[in-house]
């Protein structure tokens, strides 16, 4: 990298306070003010929150033994209630959560740094409030657990259930508008040394979770986001600062990100050098499988929805890719026989959920719904059989719970029942 | 209007229990399930909280007596902390509020009901489950107060201070992504009659505040929502259906809505015959002047916030306008000699909140910080000489505060002292 235009490109250098390791140069005034609130004020006032008669949760193995992961039993997993979702943002409130075995540390923000080390010209570390001076983005992106509607995901045992919702499907999804400074940004203030070609990202969590990630994909697209939905970070997705890698497996957007590493080599991290790779049937394993392919599930009506009466009604869902926007979606009533394309609402972002919809008349008999993607690299969501037929498998492994497919994007069907009631129909 | 016409484009013909006023045959069957969740469980798990360490919170009137609207002392309005504020998106919980002197009315949604009824071929009597089987749309929309950052709305003596903060002068507008079913979809529905010139909208709460509207307007891109950033419209906001008339006063966006008239001239209802007319210089007034202008405002950095050392800082700020889209934000760092164009963030939607920013260096000297929006009709924000010329009013006229101007969209100049403190400077 050429330093003069490494230089030029610096946006802090007339900053001293942003310049090197400058802990102790750093202020910590925070420029937010905020009036003295009485203390009779209703808190509702304040801050509001939902109708009591709105009962939409998260729920996974956290209240459900019987879905905790096998061999870490203290970790947890709460999903997003998709079957519940309009438009294309997961409130923060109910953004899924996948913890290894801890609530999320309680971090002041004006305590918090972040470090950029490592293969650098210009060792740099940040506060909160640093970060916030800098140019900074807000893009809707999608985060998504790499074991999300598999059958060997944290979710494995009611993602085969007849009974299983949207949620339990496929609820290790959700929507964001994630705010923050570009990665590459700050890795160009830095000044990324010849031969660095990968970053360890690591959280400020108790198991201090680290991730190895190309120093390609760092610079391309990768947010540090202190914003998700036009306030801070909540601190179940990594108050204050999150790593945002979009369109990659969710175990790549580090939370309470405090550190990223300038190395010459993935790091082998704990995560990713045990529970990450998926093994094939032919007994090697996948490494460093990090993008995630096209997407979608029928949100509305799904399963544990009931059909009051025949007639109208809309068939809506969500779709996404890793590898870009949602360019088509098809939808069939009819167990795949045929299908009709699905109206895209706008926005249509990059890596980001797309929110389709389409009508159909119900006539009362037995109907098989499900969606299929296509996104803008031409990249279509395959069938499970397909899905099988691409990982060398056949249909009765999927059904195992152990059975580590990586990626499982096969499309979702639903099946109505004449009583109206419906039901998974995956297998 | 043609009547066969208006029948091939009726959604709910084949289901009976839509069809005319049928009350009794609607089921009530609620097509969301939940699974049971165990006591136990840790609430935050279930639906999140924010970091305790965040404490930007809705103020206004209800906390500051001297804030109360004069000729209406129960009311209160609470505004977004815009200061804080980060992407486009107002999070629910600070979405601002203006109350005519009541809390949310506690309504359940299974009892909940809309009427279309009046100059109508077939009243229609519609249940939430009902209307979240027709198509659907979702679109970020802004919503604002017709008072928003005039001298003369309900926050008039915190918007002329010189420590007023973003929330102080503009914080009675808010933007979401709302869910729902286009009016027009409905009125279709209910075969508007030849000579049906108005809607009346009203809402149930204690007052039922009730709004005229142009039929032209309910048929352009209204919205009966149901929907706000992916959840249900929020109690404050008019769970569970709010009517959404976009770029309109918010005066018009009927909260609680429980009953469309169609008729043939405006209703004049109480607010809009009494409150909501404005009184010109000439001494006549205006009547349902409904659309608002293009604003913006910086955000960050902004009134009572500290700038710490000299050097590189982004300006950052929202703009919007009830005539379309925002097609340029300029921006000012010396009092308004020059100006340059700002970034916009994507999504740049129509009537929508956008995020611009811009890069800026700061020397340490005193300097005026404004933006100036051009929306996609050509119409550019005024300064406030300009807006007094439009209106053929003096500058000292909009000090006082009862200065009822109508829409005040003047651009908001901040002043940066040497010592990094930026106080309000529009007058």
């Amino acid at each position: 990298m050429n330093t003069k235009q490494t230089d030029r490109r610096r946006f802090l250098k007339s900053g001293a306070a942003l310049a090197g390791l400058a802990v102790g140069a750093s202020t910590g005034a925070g420029p937010l003010a905020a009036e003295p609130v009485p203390e009779r004020i209703d808190e509702l006032h304040l801050y509001g929150e939902r109708s009591h008669f709105v009962d939409s949760v998260r729920i996974g193995s956290i209240n459900n033994p019987e879905r905790h992961l096998e061999n870490e039993p203290s970790a947890f997993g709460l999903k997003t209630p998709l079957q519940d979702s309009v438009g294309m943002l997961t409130p923060a409130s109910l953004h899924f959560i996948v913890s290894h075995g801890f609530d999320p540390p309680d971090i002041d923000p004006e305590q918090h740094r972040l470090l950029i080390h490592g293969m650098v010209d210009h060792p740099l570390i940040f506060t909160v409030d640093e970060l916030k001076r800098l140019p900074s983005v807000s893009r809707f992106h999608f985060i998504e657990c790499h074991g999300n509607s598999s059958t060997a995901g944290p979710g494995g045992v009611t993602r085969l259930a007849l009974n299983a919702t949207a949620q339990d499907t496929h609820g290790f999804t959700s929507c964001s508008q994630w705010t923050g400074v570009p990665l590459s940004l700050l890795l160009k203030e830095a000044g990324v040394q010849k031969g660095a070609t990968w970053i360890l990202a690591e959280g400020a969590d108790p198991n201090k979770h680290s991730k190895s990630i190309p120093l390609a994909k760092a610079m391309d697209d990768a947010l540090v986001a202190y914003g998700q939905n036009g306030e801070p970070v909540r601190p179940e997705q990594g108050f204050p600062l999150r790593l945002v890698v979009p369109g990659w497996q969710g175990i790549n957007n580090v939370k309470w990100l405090r550190r990223i590493d300038l190395v010459d080599e993935p790091y082998m991290a704990m995560m990713e050098s045990t529970k990450y790779p998926t093994l094939k049937l032919d007994g090697k394993s996948r490494w460093f499988e990090l993008e995630l392919g096209p997407k979608s599930v029928i949100t509305r009506p799904s399963g544990g929805h009931h059909l009051s009466v025949n007639g109208f009604y809309e068939i809506t869902g969500l779709a996404w890719s890793g590898g870009g926007a949602i360019r088509r979606v098809e939808v069939s009533t009819d167990g795949g026989r045929t299908w009709k394309e699905a109206k895209l609402q706008d926005p249509v972002a990059r890596k980001a959920h797309t929110r389709f919809s389409i009508s159909w008349n119900w006539n009362g008999e037995e109907a098989v719904l499900q969606s299929r993607c296509t996104d803008d690299q031409g990249v279509v969501q395959p069938s499970l059989a397909e899905l099988a037929k691409l990982r060398g498998a056949d249909l009765e492994y999927f059904r195992t719970l152990t059975a580590n497919v990586g990626d499982f994007n096969a499309i979702q069907p639903w099946k109505v029942n004449r009583d109206g009631s419906i039901q998974n129909a995956l297998f």
